[in-house]
């Protein structure tokens, strides 16, 4: 502990309250909730995540990248909506023995993030835990009414198609717990960079309106969250291993270690988009994708097609169907 | 534990879904995200409030209780915003020696208040944590657009006003802990009441819209909420010590031991509105506060008025300015 922490409404004054300085939704974290203005015709779109301390980061990761993967994975799941980010609203649960440094570079964090995503704190809580430090965010956006991606909307014939590339966040997780060790570093950095801080694909969400069927973010990894889509569509699914985009980093590590396939399949957190559409669709979602994102697009994958009937089937390139351990990442 | 607890999934299935089932904002808990219509001219309003055991609850308070204030504190910013609440997401961070009976009960809880306040379940995130049971809860209210009561609209000369009575939280905190034991077991009981399970003023605070000028819902003790009133409107107040409308109870527990004074002035948890309003509005709050609530109305009581200079000044019966140890609850 560098210094004794300041207290509850010093924290707030000095740490969150100059995050919601730039937007009049949050009054200055100085009324008893916020106030959102939707435009006329859109709905809002709400959604909410925590992060435990032990659980969903270690310890010792930089503060500020805690803030930032929390706060990107509530803007992935509007992503996943086709919702335009509006701001957030954050509750934190700060130990005893929380430097106060700690608690400036998690608000760095954010600030650098409110400025790449163009948003704002515009609500929270700041309470005392005896236990694990903990993080509960808020995301606010908005879609167009009535139009917003929906995980139900998948249908037989489909293609199946994930943005950027995926299994490079479980890779990152086995680089941070020492599990993957024969990287080289520049690979290593890579893939738990991928980790550390993914990249929510809101330009690429919102430009899928319309043209998508159905969408989900990657969060608890592409064989679990695919199964997440297609049940709530009533579907089912069948994807080619041999298709998953890799990144050079993921594609090394698997030349080294085939066993890795299962790892990239139904490992969590990479945040990418996996989106079904009709194949008379696929040159309109590649024309969208183009023009997604910060530079150059975002690339679409085609990795499957929706079936009629129910369950995630995974060939390998010469069409026997995988089995796995376990589908996906599961808190409890 | 009363038996092995079932996996996240399967609480979500089991005990959160069913509570999302009648409203179609959660879209099921399915999806990534909530989709919240707004009516035309209407502005969102949202909160958020965590609970931590050990903090905020004890870990041996019923379950259902707990779950029931989490909602009921979250109502209650919405009732000092003047807004109609309109649904509420929940993330809840579980250990593993959480029984599933705990979790049903809670649950059992949040359903019941569904009822009485005619909301539902939207959205939320189920986690494990090693640490504290933990819980945080966005409420989501509606008001039409530039009316919500703000922290900032007392004005000097303006009457100052509390709902219902105040004190009883903090006395009913101290029954809870046995520090208040020399009351009877019918006070004892509705003090602990009043501690456990708050009434959100919603009707009144919908009914104050376009007649209070200010307001803001009591949670860390009346001397220091209005402070947080008087700093956001840039005024100062003047409360008479003796005008504080008391229960019965805590009326009783006054008699018995005068030193509980500071207790019902700068205990936290009563959940009750204060407010401001110029004397001519006088006889429109009243008929307001009349109409609003279950049944008979709310009560309203003018304790003081609203003054130039700043800081909140307390007067006993003989006009002589009281000083406190602490002004109010902080987590830190």
């Amino acid at each position: 502990m560098t210094s004794p922490r300041p207290g509850e409404f010093e924290v707030i004054a000095r740490y969150f309250a100059p995050l919601a300085a730039g937007s009049p939704m949050g009054l200055g974290l100085l009324d008893d909730a916020a106030l959102v203005p939707v435009n006329p015709g859109c709905e809002l779109v709400l959604t909410t995540d925590a992060m435990v301390a032990g659980v969903h980061f270690f310890p010792d990761d930089p503060p500020a990248l805690i803030a930032q993967k929390l706060l990107r994975t509530n803007l992935s799941d509007l992503a996943a909506m086709g919702a335009r980010a509006l701001g957030y609203l954050l509750v934190t649960a700060w130990r005893d023995d929380t430097p106060e440094a700690w608690i400036a570079a998690f608000a760095q964090g954010l600030a650098a993030d409110q400025q790449i995503f163009g948003i704002h704190l515009v609500g929270g809580d700041t309470v005392a835990t005896p236990g694990s430090l903990s993080f509960t965010l808020t995301a606010l956006g908005e879609v167009a009414g009535g139009r917003a991606l929906r995980r139900s909307g998948a249908r037989p014939g489909d293609d199946i198609y994930v943005s950027g590339t995926i299994g490079d966040a479980a890779l990152g997780l086995m680089v941070r717990t020492g599990r993957l060790d024969d990287c080289d570093a520049a690979d290593a950095e890579y893939l738990l960079s991928r980790h550390r801080l993914p990249e929510p694909r809101l330009a690429l969400g919102q430009a899928l309106v319309g043209i998508a069927g159905a969408a989900i973010d990657i969060s608890d990894g592409l064989v679990a969250d695919l199964g997440h889509l297609c049940a709530a569509s009533g579907v089912g699914a069948e994807i080619a291993a041999g298709a998953l985009p890799l990144s050079q980093a993921a594609a090394r590590a698997l030349g080294r270690a085939p066993v890795l396939r299962e790892t990239l399949l139904t490992g969590g957190d990479d945040y990418e988009l996996c989106l079904t559409l009709p194949p008379a669709r696929a040159a309109a979602v590649q024309a969208a994708a183009a023009i997604a994102g910060h530079s150059g697009g975002v690339p679409l994958t085609a990795i499957g097609r929706i079936t009629a009937s129910s369950g995630v089937r995974v060939r390998d390139e010469a069409g026997a169907v995988l089995t796995f351990g376990q589908a996906g990442f599961r808190h409890f």
